[in-house]
C-alpha cells in the first residue's frame, strides 16, 4: 500500500497511482487530525472525497505518529497527551477519540489505537506497553462498532465521472493489532487475546523501529500462525522489495511503506537489476530508462541522464518521476507475486 | 510558451505538457550551459531528446539571466565575463558562444545574444547598451548561419513509441531581439537594423524589467509594425492573462513567461472568474473545482479545499496540480484568441 500521509502519496497525482493499479492507499490520522481536521475532512463528505481517491483507503490508528513526531507525550490508562510538532499546541488521544477521528475520515480499514513498543525494550517495559494496547484495543473495538458507519464516498453528491466506485455502501473494518516487542510470548499473547476480540483483519505493528531484520521474520514467523487465515493479515511499516516478497510468502496479506516514495524522493531507485542511485556520476550520459524490465510511465519516456540532472537540479518533477517509478516497481512485484501464489495454491 | 528553465516545466510532467496541448516549450540557455552542460547535452541528442520533449522547443540566449543571476559580469566588446550563481566559478559567454551552446541544445529556435538593458536607464546608458546588442546580433547571425544544424530529435535512434515528431528534419531558427530600454526612437532603430540583418523572427526584449505596463505596451505598439508581419513576432517575459491577450490582438505571435508555474507553486490560480489565491481561508470548505469553466485534468479531480489542503501542508502535489490548472489557462486563452483572430481575419 502506498502511504499517503498527508492525504497525497508525495508528489504523485490521484490519477497516476489509478493507472499503476494501487487498489489502496494509506492515510495517517494524526497528521489529517490536525491538518486540516477530521471533522473538516467529515464535512466534506470524508477522506475518499476530500483527495478524489476512490479506491480503497486505510488510516493507521495515529499512536505510531503521537510517539515518534509529537513532543512531551504523556501516557495514562485514558490514552496520550501529546503536543502537536506544527504548533505546541496540546492534544488528547484516547482509543475512542482515534476512532471518532477514523470514522470521521471515512477509511475502508481503520485501526485499533495502540502503543507502538520501541526497541529495544525488555520485557518488563514490553508487557507494560501491550498492557495499553490490549486495553485500547477493546475499547477501541467497542467505540467503533457502535459508531462505524457505511463509507460515504460515492453517494448522492459523490459521484466521479469515469471513477471506479467499488466500495459504494460497504461498512468500514477495523484492524487489531499485535504488540509485544520482540518477546514472543508476549506477541503469542496479544494475538490470541486479539483474536479471540474478533476484528475485522489484524496487524503486526511495532516492527520496522531499529531491530535487526532476523527478528522482524521472527516475529511475523510466530504470531502469522496464530491469525485467523481467512482475515487480512497485515504487516505494518515493510518493507524493502525484498522483504515484502519474503513476508508475503510467509502469508502476509498486507503491508504498507514510504520507503517507495521517500527512498525515490532522495533519488534510489528500486529495478528488476537491483538498488540504482540516480544521483551517482555513472548515470550523467546513461541515456537507458531506469529500469528496461519497466513499462511505467516514467520508464516509457525518461532517461537515467534526465532522471539524474533532475535531482542535481533539485528540479520537483524528480521526485515525481522517480516516485511513479518505485511505486510500479512494488505494485508489479506484490502482483506478481499474488500471480505465483495463485499458481502455487492448490484449487 | 511555458517555461521549462532547468529541462522541466517546473513540476509538470511531459506527458502532461502534451496533453495539455502546449506545443512548444522554452529551455534556458544559461543554466543548461552550466547543468547538465551543453556538451553533455549535445552528446545525448540534444535538448528535446534528453528532456524527452518532441515538440517544439526555444533556447533563450543566455544573456537575460547573466544578468539577473550571475555575480560580477563584467561587459566588453567581446563579450559578458561572469561567475556562476551555483559555485562561483568563472565563464565567458560571447555571441559566438552563446550561439555553440543553443545549438549543441539543438532548439528549434534560438536567440541571438543580447544585453538586456536595465529599467530606468537613461538615453545614454540605453545606446550604450544597445550598440552591444546590435554588434552582438550581428555576429550571432554570422555564427549561426554557418554553424546551425538540422534538429537532431527524431533521428535514426530518437525514435518515441507514440510520440508527434513533427519537428524532424527541420533546420534551427535564428530570431533577433530588439532592444532600447523605454526609448522609442532607439527602439526603432534596433528593430530597423534587425530587420535588415534578415533574422528568422523577432522579439522585442527588455520588457517586464520593472517598468510600469503602459510602457510595455507602448514600446511593442511602438516596435510592432515595424516588424515583418510574414515572420513570428515574440515579445519575451510577458505576462498576465489579460496582457497576453492584449498583446496577441496587436499582433504578438509568442510569448514566454514564468506566471503561469511560479504563480501556481504560491498557490495563485488563474480563473475564467479571476485570481484565486487557493490558501486562503475562504476556500477550506469550497467542494467546488479550482474553475468551473476548466476541463483540465486538476478542475475535473480536484475541489478547492484539497488544494488548499495541499499548500497548507506543503505538499508537492500542490505545485503540480496548480501548475498544471495555470497553464491550462494559459494556453485554452491563447487558443480561443486564436479561433478569434482568425475569425476576425479575412480570408
Amino acid at each position: 500500500m502506498p502511504v499517503g500521509t498527508q492525504g497525497t502519496v508525495k508528489a504523485v497525482p490521484q490519477e497516476t497511482l489509478e493507472a499503476l493499479g494501487a487498489e489502496i492507499i494509506l492515510g495517517n490520522t494524526y497528521h489529517l487530525y490536525l491538518r486540516p481536521g477530521h471533522e473538516l475532512i467529515r464535512s466534506l463528505g470524508g477522506l475518499h472525497r476530500f483527495i478524489a481517491w476512490p479506491r480503497a483507503m486505510l488510516t493507521d490508528s495515529g499512536g505510531f505518529q503521537v510517539f515518534s513526531l509529537s513532543k512531551l507525550r504523556k501516557i495514562s490508562d485514558e490514552g496520550v497527551r501529546f503536543r502537536s510538532h506544527l504548533d505546541g499546541s496540546s492534544h488528547m488521544f484516547t482509543p475512542e477519540h482515534s476512532m471518532e477521528v477514523q470514522i470521521a475520515l471515512g477509511a475502508d480499514i481503520c485501526m485499533a489505537f495502540d502503543e507502538c513498543t520501541e526497541y529495544p525494550a525488555d520485557e518488563a517495559r514490553a508487557r507494560e506497553s501491550l498492557r495499553y494496547t490490549m486495553a485500547w484495543a477493546e475499547r477501541s473495538l467497542k467505540h467503533f462498532r457502535a459508531n462505524a458507519h457505511r463509507v460515504p464516498w460515492g453517494g448522492p453528491d459523490g459521484e466521479m465521472e469515469g471513477q471506479t466506485q467499488s466500495l459504494f455502501g460497504q461498512t468500514q473494518s477495523l484492524f487489531g493489532i499485535v504488540q509485544g516487542g520482540m518477546h514472543g510470548h508476549l506477541r503469542r499473547e496479544s494475538a490470541e487475546r486479539l483474536v479471540a476480540m474478533d476484528f475485522d483483519g489484524y496487524a503486526i505493528g511495532g516492527l520496522s523501529v531499529g531491530e535487526p531484520r532476523e527478528l522482524t521474520r521472527e516475529v511475523i514467523a510466530e504470531v502469522l500462525p496464530l491469525l485467523p487465515a481467512d482475515k487480512p493479515r497485515y504487516v505494518m511499516g515493510v518493507g524493502f522489495p525484498d522483504e515484502i516478497v519474503e513476508y508475503a510468502r510467509m502469508g502476509v496479506d498486507m503491508m504498507d511503506c514510504v520507503i517507495p516514495t521517500r527512498a525515490a524522493r532522495h533519488g534510489l531507485l528500486f529495478t528488476s537489476e537491483g538498488r540504482m542511485n540516480i544521483k551517482n556520476r555513472q548515470f550523467a550520459e546513461d541515456q537507458n530508462p531506469p529500469d528496461a524490465a519497466c513499462d511505467c510511465p516514467t520508464c516509457r519516456r525518461y532517461s537515467r541522464a534526465y532522471l539524474r540532472h533532475l535531482m542535481q537540479t533539485g528540479e520537483p518533477l524528480g521526485g515525481t518521476l522517480n516516485s511513479i517509478h518505485n511505486l510500479a516497481f512494488y505494485l508489479r512485484t506484490m502482483a506478481r507475486l499474488r500471480e505465483d501464489l495463485e499458481r502455487d495454491t492448490p484449487a
